[in-house]
């Protein structure tokens, strides 16, 4: 690096500066450029790992998620690399299939591995697998999903104004008997959804009968599925039915399909998070759309501020879903 | 790690081996449990960092993909992932949207983050931007795509094997006049398949009209769209489309949707990749399956075998693909 900066006629910590995506901002666009070439003429390169050990940034950032196989997360992955990108941040992601031992087994190789901080999209309402984390003054971003207890930085969308949409819609095409096919009400998705749900049938003094919410285990289309048959049993069923997430919703065609029934003939189905191909789906499945990228994007920049700022106060950013009316949903049957 | 090593009653090396969990296997259950809780009790855990800089090992691996919002790619990425895991290694996963100047960079980035090796999903045939990784030593495999010039590891789908069951299975539902839409032809998955396509064709005694192949710019269902729109303007239309993904196999949808034709009725469509959801598209898309996780899978293993031998012989794996006949394949219109 002195060698560097010799050629270059600069300090050697100006060459570190250039270097590192980070801090290349503060010099000047020309000094740095005669930084670069020096570097490049010597065969120079930082090393950020040992320049981790001394400034104590890895520049890394670990992204844990329940399932890249979720077309959900994709686009906030993708939304949260655009932002850590530019910053010179790599991304490291890990899935962790719901199950709580994976999750602290990756949350702990990540540890070691010393992120700069995290954004975790597994957080369970009560069990915050990530408080200690947090207590040790790292860095944690919540995304999709947050907890009660507070204390936290998330990015979440609005789900109660979700479900509210949702039923609102089904309630405008005609529909009296609405039913919910939930989530797991240990995730605050499940939770705030399920809530949402039950005050939207009261807003438009609609009765929810009890067998008419049932409860999915995982948000998975095998769960959906399993719940769904149950709902589709009932002697007198619903007309309409509001599904927690759209695989819970993909669950709920395959449930129709199996028993005969025609989504949305017998049927109407509304999902929840308009992730990619549901447009492409037979009937293409109407549901509520959440900003992906966007929400990837905003926690990125969240986590930097924390990063930069340990003492930032704790935020939620609640990000207004829509709604997309597709083919699935329509007036019931006379 | 010396304090561990006295508590436990062994040799700092084992403390060592025992921490890290690529070594572990090496220390019998007994010495390791026991090395385990004297490192929980003083609060000890390995710094893989500082590890990383004595053995030249960071037990991290760049995955190197196009996009992450192809489906194709989260299946192919956990099998990678649950490889890895076992072995010890943490996964970073970098998207380039198929451009060369992002993908130098996040080569570059990953480099400097010294990964032991690289799964690259974004080779192209004739540009090797890996070739100065693998001459510098680097252990690197490629995954679905492969290059010509061979001295690489790669493991990939059979693609003219691909192409060759999409063929018959259209000549056997009695088509004839039968269209390719091709991929890019820098990419081995786009060169590969339009070459056994026309292999298939001749197999079969067919002729191809020049008209009847047309190539789209990237593997998107938008460059997909915009490529069958030329074959279906055509005077006399081809009774079936084989297209070279399912991504484009979708943009031959959007197509037929705008121009007021039906898939199958008026057009046969199949696809490659079995990429997840397409048996929910709208008719179900036959296509040609490639085992995704088996895929992953591979090429993880031969990664971390190139890892220990930098010696190995370059080997290409070669997994064949399998005929998925849904609802977009038909008999002609007689």
């Amino acid at each position: 690096m002195r060698d560097v900066a010799r050629t270059a006629g600069v300090h050697p910590g100006t060459v570190s500066r250039v270097l590192n995506p980070a801090t290349r901002p503060l010099v000047s666009p020309r000094t740095a450029d005669r930084v670069e070439r020096a570097a490049r003429d010597l065969g120079y390169s930082l090393n950020p790992i040992a320049s981790g050990l001394k400034t104590r940034r890895t520049f890394s950032v670990g992204v844990v998620i329940p399932d890249l196989t979720n077309p959900l997360f994709p686009p906030i992955i993708r939304g949260m690399e655009e932002v850590l990108d530019r910053a010179g941040y790599t991304t490291l992601v890990a899935s962790t299939d719901g199950d709580p031992e994976r999750e602290r087994q990756r949350l702990r190789t990540l540890t070691a591995r010393q992120v700069d901080g995290f954004l975790v999209a597994t957080a369970e309402r009560g069990r915050a697998s990530f408080a200690e984390l947090v207590s040790a003054g790292m860095a944690v971003v919540l995304v999709n999903r947050t907890v009660e207890h507070g204390g936290v930085f998330a990015v979440v969308p609005d789900d109660r104004k979700g479900l509210a949409l949702a039923v609102a819609h089904l309630v405008e095409l005609g529909h009296r008997r609405i039913a919910h096919l939930a989530g797991p009400q240990r995730l605050s998705t499940g939770r705030l959804r399920y809530r949402g749900f039950l005050e939207a049938m009261d807003d438009h003094g609609l009765a929810v009968d009890r067998r008419d919410v049932v409860h999915a285990d995982a948000f998975t289309e095998a769960a959906g599925a399993l719940a769904a048959r149950r709902l589709l049993r009932l002697r007198s069923r619903p007309t309409a039915i509001v599904a927690a997430n759209d695989l819970l919703a993909l669950g709920v065609y395959t449930a129709l399909q199996s028993t005969g029934l025609r989504c949305p003939d017998d049927v109407s189905v509304i999902g929840f998070n308009g992730m990619p191909f549901t447009d492409r789906f037979s009937p293409p499945l109407s549901t509520i759309l959440i900003p992906h990228a966007q929400i990837g994007a905003r926690a990125a920049e969240l986590l930097l501020e924390r990063i930069d700022d340990p003492h930032a106060t704790p935020q939620t950013l609640m990000f207004e879903p829509s709604l997309l009316a597709r083919a699935s949903t329509a007036p019931p049957r006379a």
